[in-house]
């Protein structure tokens, strides 16, 4: 053109920064080619030029005189002749935007060739068969692409081709019969009318055309709509010199990755084919070699792979991904990209570069993914073993686990206490199986969401869950389930994927998560990076010391009420719950102090020097009490006046009086510490009790005490108060001091809404998400996970399930409510979260976002939840 | 003082606009003196003085020449002489802050009195005991006041002076005892050390001291505190000469309203006594005679008064409350107030007083409140009549109700039908009861608050309601309830006071209810002022008459559940709920649709102009099945295989396959819209087949169609998209349109932190604030109630109760993100309220505050409302 300006660049004129004027591709090639790689010789037609010619179709015509100079280097580079009777020039076409498009526009390779220049190519490889073939697919390519001929007729023509040569792979027709099938197809193009052009010069002009004109198909526009492309951006076009790894055996292909993929070991991981092109290695219809062996084959092209791939992991910082051609003793490279890698490698890559001073720790911790963090925490089915599912259910907690089917919780914690693996197989479950899900190796489940019990429980305890496996008929008497006119009985062995939610009959060989030094290091550098501490949800010492293992830095939540669960316990907590008297409860309450106390000395020695956030207790009291029709039952068999009777009734009459219709928005949370001030009074007495009985230790115990479900100020003030009056009595009397906060749990719309007014009292504020995203949405977890919620998210009403993924444009926007408020009164407030989004990536980013102290997890999330941490402040989660 | 300023102002010099410096009570007489009236000469010490004071507690001093000169001024008025011996002034010495603070300081009255003016005004008055009385009496309030001696020890004297007397009343003591007496009150004040004064300059000084200091005594400081009065207003003192209408025949006091505080007649309403002081007339020792006897009495006098009264009602606007003396033949105006009076006279003596131009219809709508309003739509009992309460509960749906005692739904739905009136007496009632309380004059129950399903019922139907009458044992099989020792039984008479919570035993006078001319004319003004419209609530035709002739512009939430209840759909219903396949729900849907239409049609024609928001289905399905034990009785009895049988058990099976743990969270509102579309689109076909349908007619149906529960703004755009296309279906076939809107009903706290994204397809909100309230604040209204909010609101915890007026820092805060999220996205965008609140006047307030369009509340609450929004906007209620 008459302007000046460069619209041709060979590889020899860019470099990777100019990817708005060349394209990724184009910048990538000359780049490569820039560092010495041995790319095929090639040019690039900027972006500028796409622009031009959305506004003057005839653009093509001005730049041409500079596109044949183009070719003409190459042909000189190569020492070929586009359109030569010898020697021939074929190229390849491609688009490039500056942002990868996959999908939105085919290759066109082979470009050059027609009846002249096909002879030339049979001549110079010395196989017809392979000239023709290449022909062939440039007539289909170009037809499909370019002329926009139907890819159907070709496909047809081919299928008849193999038919009449009695053949049914294409390699095995021959180079006459694929001379007819050439014949065929431009009678196919003839046919339509349109012209196949022997000229390539011609063929060049119309791909490049193509190239340009694809930018604006409605097909790419959407793309770029979707992803947020600018549509200004346009794409350049790169025509590339074709090179050949099947002209004899001096020539060959392969693929070869840096360090392995599958372990991360530092050593070249590949395999290749003498006088074999690309698609053969991918077909597997020839065994490819180790690269090693190129080492003898071929020593000085190995030697040169060597140094190339040592240069490219220098260049990009990172495990490669290399295709390579030898042609005729030359080795060119024609693709590098990042090595696709296993969570463990990725993790040993990571830390060994860092080791190597190639990268930094903080360039370690972008390099593996939160969710590759979570398939290193559980065994996993084999990668490499391909299986057939029996059913699918939801993947309601990762790993996987191999067992023998139990249908019955007592009978699998029998099998569990003899040490036989099984896994437990049940509708749903419920709190009376928890002892069952304890003792399996995982849990299967026909009905219930991601956030039944069993998928909460089995989350917990880090055991693999499939829930909701709907196909499956469960026949508790018989003891076996059917799918698929399968019938499983109990003892038959199965294999779930909790990551999968794949359900397989048989054992499947599982390979053992691994948490290991380099893990561990890597964890570490992620929390140089993070501005969220991560602590974990534990109930119990050995919660505790698991979380601490993982590194937690606290203990979020310790939920009180499992404590009361235990079986010689809930007798106490029932004679508690039905006292008729405020003294009655006392003496009930005294004793369950002794066995709190206990609890908390456990927990508080575990986590020696790091605080424990200890819930009061939060549950409605006739949790507690069996149900009536159960008690009913029972009392049906009693001598109506002893004592054993007597005391059922009136389990019965205050079971009618406590029962709520809604107990998730009932008589519960610190409504009960106000209402019955005696239970806190406990909890509270027994917590300092035990801090001051391990400071008298030697220890350093940190409580911190948090009030659940609160909704107005004056509950905090009243609570705070006793909080405080009990811990200084305590003080005074132990002569010993520890430090503690009170703070609350903000899980009601309310407690966000007038959050500065509890800042006024709490000290701390940990976000309760499970119940404020259930009271925000007005969705029952219990209730709506197995009635609308997958629906939701089928449709589209939802983009994912709110109790998994935190909801940001409700429940956030509370949150940040309460961020503000809490900060306004208290700018020191400490914030955290505590439900279970605490260990789900996004939703901890979103925390980072917001500005929260910490976030805490399920004890086997930690290190997910570390990760994501470090993540967001990176800005690589958002 | 020498700087000049005038810090004494008589009352000839002072006006009503003079309030900071004069006090508001110095400022009101000085007012009255200007327009003429006879007010006892008197002086003000201004506020000035006061601020002084608290500098330099000298300043009295200072100023005291500026005293003297102004009681020598009285003393020239009166013809009296402070001290003197033949006719002495006595005066009164009263604080007045600008702003009224009852109680905060005592008035001491008689001032001037010691052992030698006592006998001059023995002498004057020609009445010993008198004057030796009012001598007991100004020892008794000095030392009180100013001297600080203890009140008890006179008030001892003061008893066994009249044991040994042997009277058992005051004004049985004579002059001698009463000689005593003072003897004995001055040796009490001697036992403290302390001197009573005798010099009446020095009674006066320490007076005016004492009212200086009572400015910022700890009760006044915390009084102005509460009621964010200003600390530097300082307090003026009122020194007014004392007159006396005991000082013989021609001598008299009385009181007098210029209009019947009962009935609001414009006619004067008083009583007096000859001879007598103010104390005889309250006492009730002497009958006193109408004011009306006055003009043969005092002929002038009462020619006076009338000239006065005129004056005082046309000076202040109002009618007037006055007190009033009458000095050997000289009339005088103690004080004149705006008069209490009933919400039947407040109405008419506003609408009157519009009518004789004193008043702007503005003025006259803010001269009754909300709560007279509510007053005047029920009957009441009679307010002359006393009576002994047999038990107390929540007064939960006012008004009052005669009738017999009946224990049963049917029993009392039975002699309703008879024209028996009846009181439905039960521990709680159910949806199953509803024919018996539509059939009672009102309703008792033993449990259950303020919003409990028998409150929330009663105040639909107007009815009255007493609940959780907690003290009242009620035994079903005996059909008696017992309390405090008395049994009442079936057939005895009782009276509910709903206003108050009374249950009295026996039939006490009821007084109608009034829906007068008048009170029409006064809301109408009332509708002139407001910003906000008034609509109802209503289900059925019958209900939308009322609400229209209560003067509801519209149906705010037309509720269609309720429509399935009837018995002879019910079964249809429940047919469909228990369909198994998308067809059978169908066929059951289609019969639906025939009643449904037949009821849009009645409440459309009822409506005829004005918008019905219909409300599509809201409740859980499984609400229409019966309980699983009531259907497994049935089932007990019948034949396993007849069809009955297998009916029932399916509707088991669907009962326990629906049951929800927490059904207010659960699958409800558009979530069955969106999951069952065939429900919806069977009532939006409905809808517009009845709008269509009275079109034709000439009638103008404006539909607007409401979308409950809608927390996400794909659930609001899908059901938009589907209202829209069966109106367009229905308009076309029909050949006729009809306007109508599609909204939602607010309800979540997500709905509001998303409502810029709904206002994309609502066109209305209608802030649905009961379930807004359950899941702001977590609590289940069915379960709350009769837990722990009662509790709550007496351990001050809460406020009020949050179902009954609107909870602003919550409920409040989340509506104003909807609001400004609604308008922002929609400017035009319709706002309204459907929750219980729309009635409550505060809550309307609030509503008027935040830009509301409308509220809608139960029809009988439409007049509150009209009148709440009306004072909302002339900033009477905030």
């Amino acid at each position: 053109m008459s302007d000046g300006k460069k619209y041709i660049y060979d590889f020899s004129e860019g470099d990777a920064s100019m990817r708005i004027l060349l394209g990724g591709k184009g910048a990538n090639l000359a780049q490569m080619w820039k560092i010495g790689l041995p790319v095929p010789p090639g040019f690039i037609i900027t972006t500028e030029v796409c622009h031009k010619y959305w506004e003057d179709k005839a653009t093509l015509r001005k730049i041409w005189t500079d596109i044949e100079s183009a070719i003409a280097r190459v042909e000189k580079l190569t020492d070929k002749e586009f359109g030569g009777k010898k020697n021939p020039l074929l190229v390849s076409v491609r688009s490039g935007a500056p942002v990868s498009m996959p999908g939105m526009m085919d290759t066109i390779l082979n470009l050059g060739l027609n009846d002249e220049t096909v002879a030339a190519l049979a001549e110079a490889s010395n196989d017809e068969r392979f000239a023709y073939d290449s022909y062939r697919r440039f007539i289909q390519m170009f037809s499909d692409v370019v002329l926009e001929v139907e890819h159907d007729k070709f496909e047809e023509a081919l299928k008849k081709a193999k038919e009449s040569a009695g053949v049914s792979e294409d390699h095995q027709l021959s180079a006459e019969a694929l001379k007819k099938l050439v014949a065929e197809y431009k009678n196919i193009v003839g046919a339509t009318g349109k012209e196949f052009p022997t000229d390539p010069w011609v063929q060049l002009e119309l791909a490049i055309d193509a190239v340009f004109r694809s930018w604006n198909t409605p097909r790419a526009i959407t793309y770029r709509k979707i992803n947020n492309i600018p549509g200004d951006y346009g794409t350049a076009v790169n025509v590339v010199s074709m090179v050949y790894g099947n002209l004899g055996n001096n020539c060959g292909t392969g693929v070869c990755f840096t360090r392995s993929p599958s372990t991360g070991e530092n050593k070249l991981f590949g395999e290749y084919l003498i006088n074999a092109q690309g698609e053969d290695v991918v077909a597997g219809i020839r065994t490819p070699v180790p690269i090693s062996s190129l080492a003898q084959e071929m020593p000085e092209v190995y030697e040169e792979f060597c140094r190339i791939a040592k240069l490219l992991e220098d260049h990009y910082k990172d495990s490669q991904d290399i295709e390579f051609t030898v042609e005729r003793g030359k080795l060119y490279i024609l693709q590098t990209r990042n090595g696709k890698r296993t969570a463990n490698a990725a993790v040993n890559i990571a830390v060994d570069m860092v080791d190597e001073g190639l990268i930094s720790p903080q360039t370690a911790v972008t390099r593996v993914t939160p969710e590759q963090v979570e398939q290193l925490l559980h065994p996993q089915v084999d990668p490499k073993v391909k299986y057939e599912s029996l059913a699918k259910g939801l993947p309601a907690s990762p790993g996987a686990a191999v067992g023998k089917v139990v249908f019955d919780a007592d009978e699998a914690s029998e099998c569990g206490e003899k040490g036989e693996k099984i896994i437990l197989v049940r509708p749903e479950t419920t709190p009376d199986d928890i002892h069952g899900l304890f003792a399996a190796q995982g849990v299967l489940t026909s009905h219930g969401g991601m956030t039944s019990h069993a998928a909460v429980v089995a989350r917990g305890l880090g055991k693999p869950c499939v829930s909701g496996a709907e196909t499956i008929k469960i026949n508790l008497k018989a003891e076996t389930f059917t799918v698929g006119g399968i019938t499983v009985k109990k003892g038959d062995y199965l294999t779930l994927n909790g990551n999968t939610g794949d359900v397989v009959l048989g054992e499947m060989p599982l390979v053992a998560p691994e948490f290991t030094e380099k893990f561990r290091r890597l964890l570490e550098m992620a929390d140089k990076e993070s501005k969220l501490e991560v602590w974990a949800n534990g109930d119990t010492p050995d919660d505790a010391k698991r979380a601490r293992a993982f590194g937690a830095k606290g203990i979020g939540l310790c939920r009180t009420e499992h404590m009361f669960m235990a079986p010689e316990r809930l007798p106490v907590m029932q004679e508690m719950v039905i006292a008729s008297t405020t003294e009655d409860r006392i003496v009930q309450l005294n004793k369950l102090q002794q066995m709190q106390e206990e609890d908390f000395l456990g927990i508080f020695e575990a986590m020696d020097g790091l605080p424990v956030t200890v819930r009061l207790l939060d549950p409605p009291l006739h949790e507690f009490l069996p149900k009536v029709p159960e008690l009913e039952k029972i009392l049906k068999d009693l001598d109506p006046d002893c004592d054993m009777a007597k005391k059922i009734r009136k389990e019965i009459s205050r079971a009618i009086e406590l029962h709520e219709f809604n107990p998730m928005l009932g008589f519960r949370g610190c409504r009960l510490g106000i209402i019955y001030p005696e239970i806190y009074e406990m909890q509270i007495k027994a917590i300092f009790n035990a801090a001051c009985g391990l400071k008298k230790r030697g220890l350093n115990p940190v409580p911190d005490i948090m009030i659940p479900l609160v909704s107005t100020k004056e509950e905090m003030k009243r609570l705070r108060a006793m909080v405080e009056k009990i811990a200084e009595e305590t003080f005074v009397r132990e002569n010993c001091r520890v430090e503690y906060l009170v703070g609350t749990m903000v899980e009601l719309p309310r407690a966000c809404m007038v959050a500065d007014q509890l800042a006024e009292y709490a000290q701390f504020f940990s976000f309760g998400t499970n119940d404020l995203t259930q009271t925000t949405f007005g969705f029952s977890r219990d209730d709506a996970e197995g009635k609308f919620l997958a629906n939701y998210v089928e449709l589209g009403i939802l983009p994912t399930n709110p109790f998994a993924v935190l909801d940001r444009d409700g429940v956030g926007e509370l949150m940040k409510i309460a961020v503000k408020g809490g900060k306004a009164t208290s700018p020191q407030i400490q914030l955290g979260i505590c439900g279970e989004h605490g260990g789900e990536p996004s939703s901890v980013a979103f925390c980072h976002h917001i500005g929260l102290t910490y976030v805490s997890c399920s004890p086997f999330r930690v290190p997910v939840a570390r990760l994501s941490a470090a993540h967001a402040a990176l800005g690589l989660l958002q």
